[in-house]
């Protein structure tokens, strides 16, 4: 057990509110004036949550893309954020980095409520926060991890690795497949299908750590176990590193997919664009047929830096 | 100008929400279902914000109150909060730092919503995240910087100095006094002179980073002069530091008080405690009268570095 786990397991013996979830989902409520509000916050950290020499764009981009991805696991729509900006030092990485932010804020009509801008001792390394806050309409549910139930179908809003194939490109030194990489910079949140899912789903959450991973947190949090029978790749990520179980095995674990996983009642019918990847059913854990065969889970099943993530 | 001024004028060409309030004040409002809301995020760096051997108990301690002060100064009571946290590597200096944070939030009755948890790369500065959500009473008023009236008497909400009296100790390897040094470590932010106060004033904020720099701030954000006439010491730092004019304008200037600035009707009575310091008149900037003769302003008002915390 790392000492992070030691350390939310901590967190939750702090006075928690009412929509805190127990720190264990990806967003927090506040009901307020017969309203229900969604808090969301994320940290990004050089070096660790993007490579140092990404470009400032897609940096920005990406704080607002992560978070918005958590309101759209919960059918929020965007109200607002606040960002907490770590000066560069260089003032046109500071301007291209709001660039990027500025990108995202006005593709998904997030505007900016405030935050706070600090300077950091020569060298350090940089990290940023911001922290989302979305609306759900009145009387709107606001699926958590919990509730998949057996017998339902899991569906992905989108195909899952080309991020993950992006990054280890990058980490090569190589710019192409270009629709991998951008993948990687510039994460599309799927606030649009969370707003449709959310009504119908038993249970949703973001892919953002990899596809296992943030199944075995559902699988977890709901008490059942999650069969995944299908790894739906995009067609230039087949292109690129081909069908087999390797292949897709790496694009079950690769993360910073940003796409929704939702656990829905056998008669529901989610939108044109989400893939059924498998069922729900009794027990725990993760199971894995792929071919009709079952597979065993590999070592890692995700990026565990991100289970912090969890709890807003 | 610094690159931090330059960087939050381009911050406010972002889309701004209604109660961004330009990003000039010390807190932003969302209004929801009819209630509102006041949202502020202070970030807290190691060396800049703390010094790197405070005990973790006084940074998780500071980071709540930096956070609450901004709620008090806009009259708000406390809903909750989401921290975005860096592990230290060390399990038992993170527990240190939780405990004295709750100290916080069950002092003030601050509850956990959720957060983020980081692993920075070894060797990093840390830096702390928190985001602090307050609710007005319907239809209560949400003062901010801007609306001090010539006329208006000025009212501190308690003695300035002694929290800066304490960091130099501190960074003298100095103990005592010990009022001061628990000043600076343990800020007591007024949350209930907040609620008193906001519905009379014409101006609030709190002081944070040197009464004069942060008076001026108040001049700047009403168009109007602010005429401070008294610096009012406690009697543990005139103990320690003296009255005369050179103590008084280190207490003027030494930031991290964390008292509330208003401006009141000159018919307006504040609570017991408060202490009338000035009044607005005609003008611009500040301007400083001590023992009836007035005083040049010295050429360091106080922080420049926190001013970024400004619009939330």
């Amino acid at each position: 057990v790392s000492s992070e786990f030691e350390f939310i397991d901590l967190l939750r013996r702090l006075p928690l509110a009412n929509g805190a979830r127990g720190l264990l989902d990806d967003a927090a409520t506040l009901t307020t004036g017969g309203e229900t509000l969604v808090l969301t916050s994320d940290t990004l950290v050089e070096a660790v949550h993007y490579r140092a020499d990404d470009s400032p764009e897609t940096i920005g981009w990406k704080l607002a893309a992560v978070n918005l991805s958590d309101l759209a696991a919960k059918g929020a729509r965007p109200v607002g954020c606040l960002m907490n900006y770590a000066l560069s030092g260089d003032p046109a990485w500071d301007s291209a980095f709001l660039s990027g932010l500025r990108a995202a804020l006005d593709q998904y009509g997030m505007p900016l409520l405030g935050g706070d801008t600090v300077r950091m001792p020569d060298g350090a390394s940089r990290s940023y926060t911001l922290t989302a806050i979305g609306a759900v309409m009145a009387g709107g549910r606001v699926p958590d991890r919990a509730g998949a139930q057996p017998g339902d179908i899991l569906w992905l809003g989108g195909p899952v690795g080309d991020a993950g194939a992006g990054l280890a490109l990058l980490n090569r030194g190589e710019q192409h497949p270009e629709a991998l990489i951008s993948t990687y910079l510039t994460p599309q949140p799927q606030l649009a299908l969370g707003q449709v899912l959310a009504p119908i789903a038993h249970a949703m959450m973001d892919v953002s750590d990899g596809l296992l991973i943030d199944a075995r947190r559902m699988a977890r949090a709901s008490d059942v176990a999650l069969v995944i029978e299908q790894v739906p790749l995009s067609m230039a990520l087949a292109a690129h590193a081909g069908r087999n179980i390797e292949a897709r095995l790496a694009a079950a674990t690769a993360g910073d997919d940003y796409v929704l996983l939702a656990a829905l009642a056998p008669e529901a019918v989610p939108p044109l664009g989400c893939i059924a990847i498998g069922y729900v059913e009794d027990g725990e854990g993760v199971r894995l047929r792929l071919d009709g065969e079952d597979v065993s889970l590999p070592p890692r099943l995700g990026w565990e830096h991100g289970s912090g993530r969890s709890g807003g």
